[in-house]
């Protein structure tokens, strides 16, 4: 079932290899088929070059039962669905460890938008989870770790912010569909370090003024966009 | 028209993502056909790995249209025409988002001539804009883009100084012919990041005195230059 | 004798070159075969591009003599054997200096646990050594480099903490398998350089919690791992 | 002439391109035939994927004018010559602009040897030169460039430091063979750089106590070596 997307799932996951994303067998993607309330994922620590489509897990949306698949799923996947459960629009999680990313999550701090790299593609501040409580580690950990992601985008359109960082863990993003959530890890790492770079040079910058982040975010997002080609 | 100006935009375009200066879409090259009153543009938001010399865009220098070309020219466009009408001898501009000068414009902060690696390329500190006002942001963006860059050139000759920090945004480097437009945003990165270490090292650190800067610069370019060999 | 671990460990060192841990001929691997009685090391200062497996010098775990072999042993081969015979459990070691790892070991800091990714590998703060002593380091100084280890590792498994700083030096890690000793020097290399990343951003972040860190370190270590596929 | 040394000049120069050391036409490599008065050269400003052992060129030692060769010398020749002329016993010269080893020249300060790293191949503090006056710079610049080294290592044994970093400017290493120059600059961009981090996680750390200098230097450099095979 689902042969197309399991495809597609499984070489978004070697793209982040190529990228230079993750190590080892770090990371995970999925992607979720609404309409069939399934989830598909990549197995827990495979190696990458010998990752196959057939290898990916098929996961009910709903209960969090493997449908589908030989392989134990990633044992990241309850964060993935309690995503899916409370961001009805997105289509698709990554989840890594890149290095500049991970270093901000490490330190609890968000990330600025202090640039026009950051508001093309991040509308504001990165945010960091809190801190998890004991009581959250010790039981359903992974669920917990989608629930404070949840907890802190309260305010937050996950469209408009496609990208949150896990205090002392890592960050994970997501898109409406699989390149865009990868699409979106690279860009976080890629900003994550001009702002660490950004801040040697200058400890007190501030962020981007609404007008240039509002600017930026919305002329390659939203109704009026005018970057890129006209869609079709 | 200009077909072989349009092979060596995109080849130049394409150098950018070998060079690692570029990532997805980001960045842009343009050439100015003066006796024409054209540009030639890369087209907005189109993939590398398929962009071919066809999709580059002719587009006029005095009017800033479309000429030829069925994709839409870079969002940019507007600054670099800018950049043509006020700097009348480059013939190229290049725009990249990379990483270490892109954090020295984040962190509106000039590059000083730390050493002559910089002084073999750039004669002095490369400039940063003033950041942009709310109207220049709101209305004609792009167009601003480029009189903040020529209002900050106000006293510096462009052929000596073939590159510009635009504040909160990302470099702009120019030449009289793609290849050196190129080669200055390879050596601007080069120098920014050579730049941060130096303050690393030694925070209070003085810009080279003048006559170390003077014969670096000039013993490149200028009249009695010696560097390299005789032009025939 | 041994030409199968001589094979794997030729294949461990050859990794190193290849994961970017070792420039020229520095780094070394070895394996021990305890019901022998010996350990296979790579022998000192040849060239990674010319190494062979017949090449790897089979050495007495309890004299230190080379039994079998033509080329000199690695230099650090005393420090191979102390930590052999301090831990029983190890199967193979690796010592390399590699850049982020080395640069906290120059800065005799032990590596605070400061996110999941470390967590993941090694159970707490990475240790660091005391500085040796001038008589430790004019005689027998490969020999007490191993002691010094073993001594910071006095109230440490060994197999909890798989790697180990030398102050002034470089790190050395190990495992019950070449492939997992080599896999804890690409751990450790990456943690290092998060935790600079990390203290840039935030100076005084204390190490994970003891909870956040049992639960990474014990999901994939230890009797009730649930990361990865069933072993079978 | 020398044609034989040609080869191996133009494949060192090549080296430092795949090792990373170079950008663009920077850096230069040359080596010295003691017997015949003479040394080989890179051309000033080729680019490398063009570069062939019949454009190196042949310079009298004594002289410093061309004796072979159709193009121009590096600019750097009378710097090299220099060298050559006070350090007797050094076979070849490397001058590049690598990244670290520039900041620290740039940030005008020495590089203390933190680690034993640095210890195995430079003896000590590696020196940075003054600043050269106006007149030295104005008049016979690039001589003047190799007085000032040779200034520095009065009371400095250039075979113990195969290597100095010209303040405001970047480093030159040397060795006996031309393995070994370029070997010392692939060696002390890695130390600068294990360097800088050292300071970020420790700015106070002290340089390396003498008793483990001296075992690592002398344990693979003099009479008592015993790092490497056996010299045949």
């Amino acid at each position: 079932m689902l042969e197309q997307l399991k495809k597609r799932v499984c070489e978004a996951n070697l793209r982040l290899v190529r990228e230079g994303l993750v190590l080892l067998t770090w990371g995970n993607v999925s992607a979720v088929a609404r309409k069939e309330g399934l989830i598909v994922i990549k197995p827990s620590g495979v190696a990458y070059d010998e990752m196959k489509p057939g290898q990916m897990v098929v996961v009910s949306l709903k209960t969090g039962e493997v449908v589908e698949g030989t392989l134990r799923p990633s044992s990241d996947t309850p964060t993935h669905l309690e995503l899916y459960r409370a961001f009805s629009k997105i289509g698709a999680i990554v989840h890594s460890h890149s290095l500049y990313a991970t270093a901000w999550a490490q330190a609890g701090r968000e990330i600025p938008a202090f640039g026009t790299t950051h508001a093309d593609h991040f509308y504001g501040t990165v945010p960091c989870t809190r801190e998890m409580k004991q009581g959250e580690i010790e039981n359903d950990y992974e669920k917990n770790t989608g629930c404070v992601i949840v907890e802190r985008f309260k305010d937050i359109d996950p469209l408009q912010m496609p990208a949150a960082l896990v205090a002392g863990h890592a960050p994970f993003t997501w898109g409406t569909t699989l390149e865009e959530a990868v699409t979106n890890s690279l860009v976080l790492e890629r900003v994550a370090r001009m702002a660490s770079e950004t801040l040697l040079l200058n400890p007190k910058q501030r962020p981007l003024k609404k007008t240039l982040l509002d600017k930026h975010f919305l002329r390659k997002h939203g109704s009026e966009a005018y970057y890129g080609q006209k869609k079709q």
